[in-house]
């Protein structure tokens, strides 16, 4: 899987086990083939008649690597695949999958990262049970904010709900996550929203609790409220952004669109993460080497690029500085995801890694060095784990 | 012009006859240098004085891989080219690199690329005979309506005639293409214009019919006929964006501008074709992977990064999945850019094959068949060829 | 330092002396850990407790490339080499690494790329004295207006006085730069603003002549008139764009936003020159080939993303004509940054010309012409040095 020409305290590091500090609980069920190939696309759309989404980059890695890790061969075919994938059930799948990873603490962020229902997934504890790893939860804050809304009747009630939920979920939790950028573009206007301009829109939202929440007054009061627990409690605020966060359209989802918000929050020092980034990584790279409390990550690009990672890693590489990276699998929806997330890390940091001692650029020390930071260590730190 | 070390049948694959999915007549007359150089610029100026536009990665790919089809040898100096190039005739000049292609079909955008008269450029049928392929027509419907605009009197003629000349057009063609965004930008209102505004715009077109079409309500109206006449007929409509599409400016030709009318045509199931995009490959990428409907290539980058298109070409392979990436040679204006975009293509994917071969991430069998797909087998299939 | 399989000629081009085009002064004085971990990161706060800015892609540079110009070992711990740049006084650092640059003329942005004072930094002259080589100046119109702003007492002083101090400095500078992009965002309106618009906007501005200029009317305003007086002197006029010109969000110091003020400079043929540009050097050299009037460089780039530099670069030479690349090393704060950007360009323009002649891309006096381009020639021609 590593280079063979790999010092072995760089490899022992690149193998130690991570800490993934971003993904997503899977599905629990056994899924038909057409289930598998919806949960393993973006779009969740079927793929065009007469073709796979197997016939992707994703798709390919699942059946070059994933395939062994259920006594397969390397490329078996679809059919092939999720035959033996029902055969062995999917409590057996996940397992192999997520103990496979090489994952010492799963951080969960609990809701679906897609349309489904969230009973149908693996909770953060099963997460890492199946793992054989600690796990700790990531507070969605929009899911939070759901709830508020279908219960609150009054908008009074709603204003004090939600301060207390989320306090009373941080308490519990590691981080808060949030998907402005889906719902709504993160060019949004970084201020707190003025009292009256929330009340006025809660109670439109109050008439309406079961829609998605898209009223930009109210994403903006809700991602306030949360930032001031967040600072009450040394929390992270972890940011979707990219590919991984886009809603309406591709470039509103670009972190450099947070560069205000993120100034705003630098007095109070609550930790900025970005996730996923792609194809916007250099300007998240760029962000976390700006600002003391700016963190990144590549996430769901890990399993999606697949084979081509190994240059996503190498372009966040290049201006990121080492201690603002993290390791995140974008686990999602099949537990091939955790476990192509860490494989290609592995593999992409042991070629960046290789490269730079080959020329010489870096020591053997700092090479092992880096890779506990990016790999454990800082997650370590920015979380307290 | 492909690695040694490929096996047969993936070798066999890149070698196989292209459709080549969207390509430019190219100039069909004898050309001094000064004329050459402006043909070989996107930006039609001539290079600075003591400079010269074969200082280019173009200009250096067609000194080394265009001279030995003249008969020259590698590297040869642009006045020796120029000389050879004029000795042969234009004729023969483009018979040569056009066979030399390998491709067994153009689809053809009949409108020119650039400023100059269309009898100054091959025809489909006559690209066809030059290259010994078949060829079709892609219908350029800005090029409709500046017909239309000529001819009709008032703003009903204009109206009807658009209609009637789109769905004649589109009776002999594969497909439709568009430059909206070289025209205004692709940050257009994706909705349908209202009748009453496009009467209103109907008459100011009408006393100013020569001109470049500009009035985004026109551009519009214009794009969601052609999208109706498209759906009725099983049609395509290719969207020149990046830096093959780029009027005022480049950042708003980036085709994640498109994401909103994408969504719109997803249920009608009309195929968007995203055509150039470079430097925003990624993004078109993604939008492929997203849409069942949406398809990308990297045309003009081929023969215009040319030594670097393998990068390019290995960005697009991140994300896009294999089923909606299709081989575009960006041909325009003279028959080497045909002959190179082939070239490049051919080298690109080479390159990408034998890496993902060599570490084991595929299998020989998926990169032969990868190959056929992108080459010839999608566009087969997308333009019901 | 390059590949050891480049023929002479072209690794002769290669270490032959540099013009940099674009460079600030360094610091004079001694510098303590925590005043040169703040001169090494952009953003101009301290790590984050228990990490260091030398844990970055430049610090692992000096550590590697800089360690040894001051008799140490590569890789030395920062605290070592702290010390022995502290032993050997600033004055003795900075000669050593700016002679070791091989640059035999610097043109120097005199104004400092922070928020330090100017009489902290080598003024031109001393920079070529330390470096053994000429210098020239480059004009900051916004440090120009500054001066203005300070002694004008009325309006009409203002405007009278900035033309005549921009045109006297213009007679001894060989270019204008600016920081328009830091101060608003490159999108702002390209037209020459009106009188009126002007002169109500001197008032206000008299009123805090001391503030950084923000005002986009007067931005645009001095923008003119030193477009004026460079067209009159036929000097360029350099832009801070992309990471090294970033002031409110990076998505607005994408060069492409300047579109539509290149065009307007064409007929005029103000040179104008895109600098830093990354992460949107693809953009810039886009906007290089389509306009004959502008010219680009990743100067900031070289040094900071350092061991990564070479695909920058690759990425620069995809598109970017050769007679349009300009060397400038990105020199500011502290005289590493100088060598490192002239080492990282080598380096990588050796990658960049091996890979070419390996793959027979390019021919041997063809690589070693167009390193001495884009090492001096171009820039020699571009400011009449």
């Amino acid at each position: 899987m590593l280079p063979a020409d790999l010092p072995g305290t760089v490899r022992d590091a690149l193998l130690a086990p991570l800490v993934d500090h971003h993904c997503h609980g899977v599905r629990r069920d056994d899924l038909t083939r057409a289930e598998f190939e919806l949960l393993i696309n973006e779009g969740g759309s079927p793929a065009p008649p007469g073709t796979t989404h197997f016939d992707t980059p994703f798709g390919a890695a699942v059946r070059r690597w994933c395939a062994p890790l259920l006594d397969l061969e390397p490329h078996a075919p679809p059919a092939v695949y999720l035959a033996r994938r029902a055969e062995l059930g999917a409590g057996e799948v996940n397992r192999r999958f997520l103990a496979a990873s090489g994952v010492v603490a799963f951080l969960v962020d609990t809701e679906p990262a897609g349309a489904w229902e969230e009973g149908e997934l693996l909770s953060a504890p099963e997460m890492g049970r199946h793992g054989g790893a600690a796990a700790d939860e990531l507070v969605r804050i929009e899911a939070v904010e759901r709830d508020v809304a279908e219960t609150a009747q009054i908008s009074v009630d709603y204003l004090d709900d939600l301060g207390e939920e989320l306090t009373a979920r941080a308490a519990r939790a590691v981080g808060f996550t949030t998907v402005i950028g889906s719902l709504h573009g993160l060019d949004f206007d970084p201020s707190r929203p003025s009292r009256g301009s929330v009340i006025a829109a809660v109670n439109r939202r109050l008439s309406e609790p079961k829609e998605p929440l898209t009223d930009p007054v109210l994403l903006r009061h809700l991602l306030w409220i949360a930032i001031d627990v967040a600072r009450e409690r040394g929390l992270p605020v972890q940011f979707h952004t990219g590919f991984g966060g886009s809603g309406p359209d591709l470039h509103r989802s670009d972190p450099a669109r947070l560069s205000a918000l993120v100034r705003a929050l630098q007095p109070a020092s609550v930790p900025v993460v970005l996730l996923h980034c792609y194809p916007f990584h250099r300007q998240a790279a760029y962000l976390a080497g700006l600002y003391p409390h700016v963190y990144v990550d590549v996430g769901l690009a890990l399993p999606h690029t697949a084979a081509a990672s190994a240059r996503v890693v190498e372009e966040l590489l290049e201006l990121a500085p080492f201690h603002k990276q993290v390791f995140g699998s974008g686990c999602h929806a099949v537990a091939e995801t955790g476990y192509l997330g860490a494989l290609s890390y592995r593999r992409a940091m042991g070629a960046a890694l290789r490269a730079r001692l080959g020329s010489g650029e870096w020591s053997v020390a700092d090479a092992a060095r880096v890779a506990h930071m990016i790999g454990s260590g800082n997650a370590r730190r920015i979380y307290r784990l």
